[in-house]
């Protein structure tokens, strides 16, 4: 698989199903789908790129494949859409083996088949010393029905699904030396590790609150908590008052870590206090997976996060991977 | 502009008008944009990396962006489609001046405003020691029009768009130390030059070629002649006779370089002979671009590239940057 025609052949092949909306997807110019009467297109893209985002020495080929596509799919839940397509661009450094690009893809694949998303383009290159992914991701949802970060207004409730913290809680542990091959790892150090090697969509979740119109406003947690709710809060020209003592922690992540570690891909939305009560219904579809309320959304610009104390406004510290 | 939402902010103001099928551009966790009736979507990729696809010494940041935009026009160009958005993935060295990237994005949004296409989102991060692009481009083409590399026909003249070798030429120039700001440099240099570190995408020539309903495959050439002119061979399963007498050499561009160099994104395609004479009529719309006969497509698969002393089958031999 040294030549980009071989690798391609390769892609195509690892594709079954055609769904019906594409007329055309790897193998020309550029791939072709229509989009269904009354709904509207979504698109994404993100970067993944090594001894940035991730080191090879601490992470299992199948699943950066997994994350990579994770993170993007993301994305479409956090606007409440269904996710439909994906392009992948990988630049290969020569060191990195045909072996560790297949166990990638395979991961990769895994995850696409779970959600029924198809690969449907993409490029790939050669790399002077490191290891990039760019993935776009495509989805679609009913016209007017998408959930943007700017909807959430003065009164709703502020609420996210899962635990905070456990990415960077991973992510820390990876910098000591631990390892998911380690034998010595106990359940919370290998739930803290896959918390930040892999990542879990929460298309399902999304879809029903969507499907019941309870949310205003969504955002999924990428940079940490503390930057995501300063998004929604700047969108929707809003506060918003957290009280950190509600906060769903990770077991054994610091607070630190919950408010700004990010990665943890979980989703923060806002709900009108009258439909909190449809909120505990929808708990019950999600046996695994906590739905917290963690705050409320005010009109005073000037606060949008308190400590447990009920005083210190915190500022935003989110991972920039820019800077 | 050293943080990640300074950057997004700056983009954000770079943008003007909001086309009307745009929902919503950059802010959100994806885009959102409809697909006005009767029309289908187009969509691709394409990475631009430092030292594998381009090098920082010799390239002018305003062009660098200017081309990787340019790169993903021409694939919609190939299909025939009209180009409507982009977005943008930028993996930037700490080395990286404020002023080279501001440069590139100027370059780029140039390109843009000419052709109306829409920056709706994108995504940004450090990088170890290289400068990485990867463009996302979507287009859209009326419902069962966009021309696609599989609908060539034995009999199909084949035909090339402007002059081939001048990128590869220009690459050489480049790689003998020539640069664009050399006082001494021939015109003839200077355009080389050119054809390497810019390209324009042939998005006017393709909406003619399609509304005129001329043409049964097309694909632009990115990988040189040979490969490009393989792929519709591939694709259409048909095989193509070319007489490299005929061939569109740009000035002073070697034969291997016309056919093997690629990087000129000239626009490649078949034209049922009945139609011959509407493409001399086309001329006329063009003056400042040749549109050159070069062969004919045949049903022989065995053969799809013949020399000027009409023997000598030629390889495949396009540049494969994966390998």
């Amino acid at each position: 698989m040294k030549k980009e025609f071989e690798f391609i052949d390769y892609l195509r092949n690892q594709i079954s199903d055609k769904p019906a909306d594409l007329i055309a997807g790897i193998g020309d110019d550029a791939a072709i789908f229509t989009t269904p009467k009354n709904y509207q297109n979504l698109i994404s893209t993100d970067l993944l790129i090594e001894d940035i985002h991730f080191k090879l020495e601490y992470t299992p080929a199948n699943l950066l494949g997994y994350k990579a596509l994770a993170v993007n799919l993301s994305d479409i839940a956090a606007m409440g859409g269904e996710a439909k397509y994906f392009l992948l661009s990988i630049a290969r450094p020569k060191t990195l083996s045909d072996e560790f690009l297949i166990d990638l893809l395979s991961g990769m694949f895994e995850l696409a088949k779970k959600y029924k998303v198809s690969l449907i383009g993409g490029d790939t290159s050669g790399s002077v010393n490191k290891l990039f992914l760019n993935l776009t991701i495509l989805g679609e949802s009913l016209v007017n029905q998408a959930v943007m970060r700017s909807g959430a207004k003065p009164g709703d409730e502020i609420y996210i699904s899962g635990k905070l913290g456990g990415a960077a809680l991973g992510l820390e542990l990876l910098q000591k030396g631990k390892r998911l091959t380690d034998k010595s790892l106990t359940e919370i150090e290998k739930s803290a590790l896959l918390a930040q090697l892999k990542a879990e969509p929460r298309l399902d979740l999304a879809s029903q609150l969507v499907k019941n119109q309870l949310i205003t406003a969504m955002i999924d947690i990428s940079d940490g908590l503390s930057s995501d709710l300063g998004h929604i809060c700047k969108e929707s020209r809003v506060g918003a008052i957290i009280d950190s003592a509600l906060l769903p922690l990770f077991d054994s992540a610091r607070m630190d870590q919950a408010l700004n570690g990010g990665e943890d891909y979980e989703l923060l939305f806002t709900v009108p206090a009258e439909k909190a009560s449809q909120i505990k219904e929808l708990r019950v579809l999600f046996p695994n997976l906590t739905i917290t309320k963690i705050g409320v959304i005010t009109s005073d610009l000037t606060k949008w996060l308190i400590a447990q104390n009920g005083q210190t406004p915190l500022e935003s510290r989110g991972y920039d991977h820019f800077g």
